[in-house]
């Protein structure tokens, strides 16, 4: 039952079911500061649910991944959004289901970003914590505050796990 | 009338009547996701005011600025804060003066980042648009979209220009 998750080429078309791809490439843009900048907006809603709450900007630091690695749990947020923008030009791997009930494997999908793209979970997209296999690395990350349990956990049984490698 | 306009380091501290530094020195942490990632949280609060407006992610790319450089404007954003997190680890320079009326040339308050800092500019902060004098930057910016006119300007009269200067 140990079928390898397929690691998908990060794009905006195949991730917009999940949440949305921060980067430049393909996207419109417009120039700010008497021309002197070039501004990509809204690449990304910011969401926050719950009185009194609201979104904050944090730094977090992964160290790096082991794979092949078990993907034996997801999570996801109820309250927000959650966005990842890496600080380092390097790849790291994202695994996503789309809302809903509990994720059964063959409804996980797994990308890897060409290190330029950041990432932003929707609220209530079931994902695995960041993977970085190639290096430690360090993110923005902008998401929620406030009152109430904003994270739901499920991890699969046993026989379900799933082994993520990369292709090449 | 053209003194200078001294550039300081930036500081947590000198910065706060303005806006928060983003940056993982001298914070407390905690680790997430069964110890690979260590997470500094909540080094700066995204604000948004007005119905049905929200906060965004954006990417911003400024050009290569020229010193010295007349700072003969500045703006603040009534509706939101807006934060400014490089991806590049280079030094950017930012002006700013407190909230409230329209600042005096001494009012201004210029400071360097170190190549690891991002920046948060509290509503309301009166700041100048970034600087990057070492080189062309990428930023991730944070702040708001909705109805309403989110940017006040206000330039300063000829004889209040200043000049800004990098020192050593």
């Amino acid at each position: 039952m140990n079928n390898g998750l397929k690691v998908k080429p990060l794009t905006q078309e195949d991730f917009a079911a999940f949440g949305d791809v921060v980067e430049s490439e393909g996207r419109d843009s417009y120039f700010i500061n008497n021309g002197m900048a070039e501004r990509f907006n809204a690449l990304a809603k910011v969401e926050t649910r719950g009185d009194g709450s609201y979104p904050i900007i944090s730094l977090v630091k992964s160290k790096k991944f082991d794979l092949p690695r078990k993907v034996d749990h997801v999570e996801y947020h109820p309250l927000g959004s959650q966005a990842f923008l890496p600080l380092d030009q390097t790849p790291f791997v994202v695994v996503v289901a789309r809302a809903g009930d509990a994720p059964q494997p063959d409804d996980l999908h797994a990308f890897i970003t060409n290190g330029q793209q950041g990432i932003n979970y929707h609220a209530d997209t079931w994902h695995h914590v960041l993977l970085t296999p190639y290096a430690a690395m360090s993110f923005i990350c902008v998401d929620w505050r406030g009152e109430g349990n904003n994270c739901v956990d499920y991890h699969f049984p046993e026989i379900r796990q799933l082994w993520l490698e990369i292709p090449g």
